[in-house]
């Protein structure tokens, strides 16, 4: 799985026509809600997190605003007052609906959404007809693949929260694979050039390409596992503050933080909550849902250090064969989530996608199990803040003593 | 309406069965749920507000636990998790789900929900069939009427917060009637008796009856309007510290309150949000969903002041074709909350009914158009807190000066 | 001491002249702050808790407002900002700074604000010299001795905040005397006149005087002994929810509490911080700093009630032997904080001094250690919200059972 | 001045001995005292500042627990609850008073405090007789400097925090210089080599030296000034999101921003709060106490950006003649405040210095009017967090358009 999360779903050679990638990736969407009762859309159940329903409509909304009326005078919305309940942030695109009120919010119905999303693909497909190719749209259906990943990050966030720890999809599970291998892989010191400067898709934050020098370093082969991360728990762990961040500690003591969100003790042992409800912790899986405080307590405890961001693209560029570089958990790394040099944001509205989070956030590298195919990328940067605990989030460990 | 709404339904000449009686306050609560759409039966806009699935199945967890737990040993419960998910505040009958995310429970579904309730009627209906009289059942019909008025309350407040301000019913409003009359009604100096001694249902917060005794006073025909109230507001409303009590007044200048909740100043002159959706204000209909400080304050600007909870009684009584008492809004009066002397709490969990909320809270008087009809009586103790907005609450004036 | 604090100090026969009163009052405030370091004088240590150096500069303020402002209008004060620092809450009397920032503000310093003082004495002294009797002026004084009980409530927890528990005076403390006597009196039901209707002083709240009629009820000799409430602890208190309003328990849980404020328990018992710091707890003292919550919960559990406001005084009044009616612990009553009928307000900003607080308060009776000789009487009425515990409120238990 | 607080204060040359370093050091701190008030020492702004007492007696604590105590097993603390009371935020040397209630703390008393600084310091010279060199009594100065800065800045914040707006020291402001010269310096691209690696004194942050590589840049010159920044306001400013970052958007919303802290609008012109009180802006100072979110967004209006950390050291070690770079402002740079590669803290409470902080703050590089003299250096790594403003924080801007 790994492997195919980071194959270029639509290379050239073969590469399938704009209007058929817009099907695809709209109905992968669609797809991702069938396991789901009409309640589950409905609710957001903590500030991070979007409702189902939303996401839905504000895929479209894109689509919509970004797209239908800036290329067609006459285009008819739907209904008028979309615009200001499925724009998320963007300042100059109008007014919009406050983000903590999303999960309130039980009209339109489902149906009526999903009425929305026909409208805007009919509209749309009717103008893809003529196109072959189209940055906007392009960006409208890597905008909608993020947030199919956000979709089951927070439905799983919405079903957790509920005492009965319903399951998303009991066949589908979020561990992944057997450890492969142990042991380091060394890169020595060196000039280095990071940063996409392809002909294909990226998004701004992931150029312009640029040199960096690295001084020798070696990086883990593998993600930290569940059985890992447990002699961390058993020996210290979220008991003494010494290898805790001050930030992380004053959580851990402020929510009497004892392990990683989803983990519950049991009798028998460690439970976690997956898509497919609660289920016997497995010891070989990577670490899952981890915040930066915890990667990183984890990787000190360990006499390690987590990886900076050009040392990942530059280790995962040298040895394409590291395990688990996708699909399985997003890698947090110690880089603060900034411009890289020269770096200048489109203008307009999008220029707000990526530029205005450039504060308060780590870059997290990979891809992980919610990802859809063919999404991530060598040079592809994520970016959560230092408690970010809801994403699909590991540990992969570097250090300097090689 | 307002005469029908203390009309005793099941007079004891004509009482239908208690089987008759559950059967018939079971399917109001069902009847009230017509309009919805799934979506809004699962969402809490805000604390005070339960979810519509809570509210029918509450009410249900209400007659399992006090009834048919306590009568059959051998009874099965449809799902033994509800007992912790639906239990509202019941300490002594055991640990409960925490109010803050009961809008946040997205399984079971409404259809559940209502599959719960079924159960839960054919077993009581089965138990019903041999009792005549019974005071569980009773309090549990009495409790499901309180929850049919919080659940129109309530559902009103979540399509309010929506955006969109889609009606509830639109052939349904929540202003009543014309102003009957004006003027005054004086009652003379003397010793009165209040509360419950008669033979049939009340809570046991009505009770015992006793003895005040009431100076002099005079209590207004009707109710204050619409018309008055903008009056008020645009005389000096909530512009000027004066007419209001100082935690009121505190309230107005940090939420920056100009209205009551639900009303919204348009181009064309003030709108107000009801069942029916936003429709110009009535300007003959008595003001709705103000809060004690506001009652308070408008008392305070024309001259007035307030009823005591006796002196509303008392004028009750002495008054029977005193216009708007029941059937139109709840009416502050200047009362806190607590016992009567001599007032003991049953024993056990049912003792938590009433017994512990008497502190905080005002007396509030009549019923309003959301209650169902023969719920109130001329004991009846409401209570609300200073600050509550979403219930049907008016005011009608009193004074001293005769 | 209990009897000496109810004594009319001024009586009519004997009583000093108005500048010899006044003279009497702000030295009375001064001696309070000698035991303090300047230090002690600035800081707030919880929003209740006003500095001593603004209760020295505001109980001034109040005579340069209402009484040289008014009177003289070529009164310059020796500081203009003074106004806009040291009202507290008379927003008829202008803007004034917020209260939560009281304790931030290091100027005027101590020494500056004692210059301010004696620059209002010297111009009151002079205005005095020619006045006999003077309702504002009366008013001031009476203000005053508040604010000497809330100095020394105020400066009590200030020192309780500090690690180090410093005592305020190691010659006083806060006990008083020996339980007198136990059992209970009994009132038989009757029509009683409580309120003031004499010719002396009293503030606007206790007028005007009226009828209420009492069903036969008893009321404890004594208050509720430490002992006593340490009985209650010891069986059931602050571990179960049964005795406790709904307000009151959820209190007990968020905030972990196990008994009163200021009580600590150590290896070899009980202690409890006074004004002579960390003491043994004294058994046979009155339980002081208890709020509303704990003295209802107490009453609950002990199988009676609290006296209500008519009650007390018209024991008070019936049974002046009672012990401990002052002087020793203001006394909780189940009666909300309203008007009595046929109250209004004084006009102007004076008219804020009783008339907006009244909501969310209950009634207390009586007075405690702290309160000033003098300053109290059978028709006093002091108000505090449910959870209030910093000041030296205790426990009189009534019953409607005789 | 800019000049005199790079110079190194303790040449090797002429270096003075240990104990001469440290008298001067500690009578520098009390110097910083003398112009204020025994009220002003108390208390505490806001959570970020500490009361100047505390400072006092924590920079003597630091002495005490790292030298005292570890190398004099007999030796006698003055009080033991110090230990308590003054710890900061080092685990590892035992439990601490909380921050929060620093500013509530009124005993010891100022006069108590200078005492116990006298008594460590006998011990401190006592000890010093013998030592020539000595680790952590260097690092104890090299603290006690850090607080000399703390201290200004935050009896500035707790000046400013008063209505009255007292002035610090009417003869010393904190505006600096004339703009010097305008225009940029270019540097070439390369491998650079950045950190401490010399044979003084330097924090663990900055070591160990590594090699990076810069792509060409540019710097400014000198410092953004008030003119600037005004010229910034006026444009759009506070007043469009355009150049936010979306977190420093959603504080400028939150509070209304409009200015830097300590600028206030009167009607002849801008004001701004310096240590010699409020004084008109002065346009030619460098701007003083902006966040970095101001500082961002300042950077985008003008199109450039902030230096990243190896642009400044770089920059500062290649043209040390660059107006600005130490004793005006500190400098923002966009960069994380995070290990160095090879990074690892000292063992035992010490290493909580500097490593537990490494997340959520950005690097200042420079110094300001604030800091002591000789107590920076071109490789320190100072660090606030994105909306800090009321340390002495300026602009330097930088761009990669040569």
């Amino acid at each position: 799985m790994a492997v195919s999360s980071i194959a270029r779903p639509f290379a050239s050679s073969t590469r399938p026509s704009l209007s058929e990638q817009y099907r695809s990736v709209r109905s992968y969407t669609e797809k991702l809600c069938e396991p789901l009762e009409i309640e589950d859309y409905v609710v957001s159940s903590m500030p991070d997190v979007s409702p189902t329903k939303w996401h839905l409509a504000h895929t479209s909304w894109f689509f919509e605003t970004f797209i239908l009326r800036e290329r067609d005078p006459h285009y008819v919305p739907l209904n008028p007052r979309y615009a200001y309940l499925f724009n998320s942030y963007y300042v100059q695109a109008g007014e919009r609906h406050c983000r903590a009120q999303r999960g309130l919010v039980t009209r339109p119905t489902v149906e009526q959404v999903f009425e929305y999303r026909r409208y805007v693909d009919e509209h749309m497909l009717e103008l893809l007809e003529n196109l072959d190719e189209d940055d906007a749209v392009t960006l409208g259906l890597h905008h909608e693949q993020q947030h199919q990943e956000l979709l089951l990050t927070d439905i799983k966030h919405v079903l957790w929260t509920n005492p009965l720890k319903p399951a998303y999809d009991s066949k589908r599970a979020n561990q992944a694979g057997v450890k492969a291998s142990s042991g380091w892989s060394e890169i020595a010191e060196n000039v280095h050039r990071i940063g996409y400067d392809d002909d294909g898709f990226s998004f701004d934050n992931e150029r312009p390409a640029h040199r960096v020098f690295l001084e020798r370093f070696k990086i883990a082969n593998c993600l930290v596992t569940n059985r890992e991360y447990l002699a961390f728990i058993d020996d210290v762990g979220y008991r003494t503050a010494k290898h805790w961040l001050a930030a992380g500690w004053a959580v851990v003591q402020t929510e009497s933080r004892q392990a990683p969100i989803y983990w519950e003790k049991e009798e028998d042992g460690w439970m976690e909550f997956t898509f497919a409800g609660m289920t016997p912790l497995d010891l070989d899986a990577p670490v899952c849902h981890v915040s930066y405080y915890e990667a990183d307590a984890y990787a000190r405890w360990a006499g390690h250090r987590l990886p900076t961001e050009p040392e990942w693209e530059v280790a995962a560029r040298a040895l394409p064969q590291l395990p688990q570089l996708y699909g399985d958990r997003w890698q947090w790394t110690q880089s603060a989530y900034v411009a890289y040099p020269g770096y200048s944001p489109p203008t307009g509205a999008i220029g707000e996608y990526n530029g205005k989070w450039m504060s308060d956030q780590w870059v997290l590298r990979g891809s992980s199990v919610a990802t859809p195919p063919g999404h991530s990328r060598v040079t592809y940067r994520n970016f959560f803040p230092s408690d970010t605990r809801w994403q699909f989030t590991g540990i992969r460990l570097a250090s300097s003593e090689c």
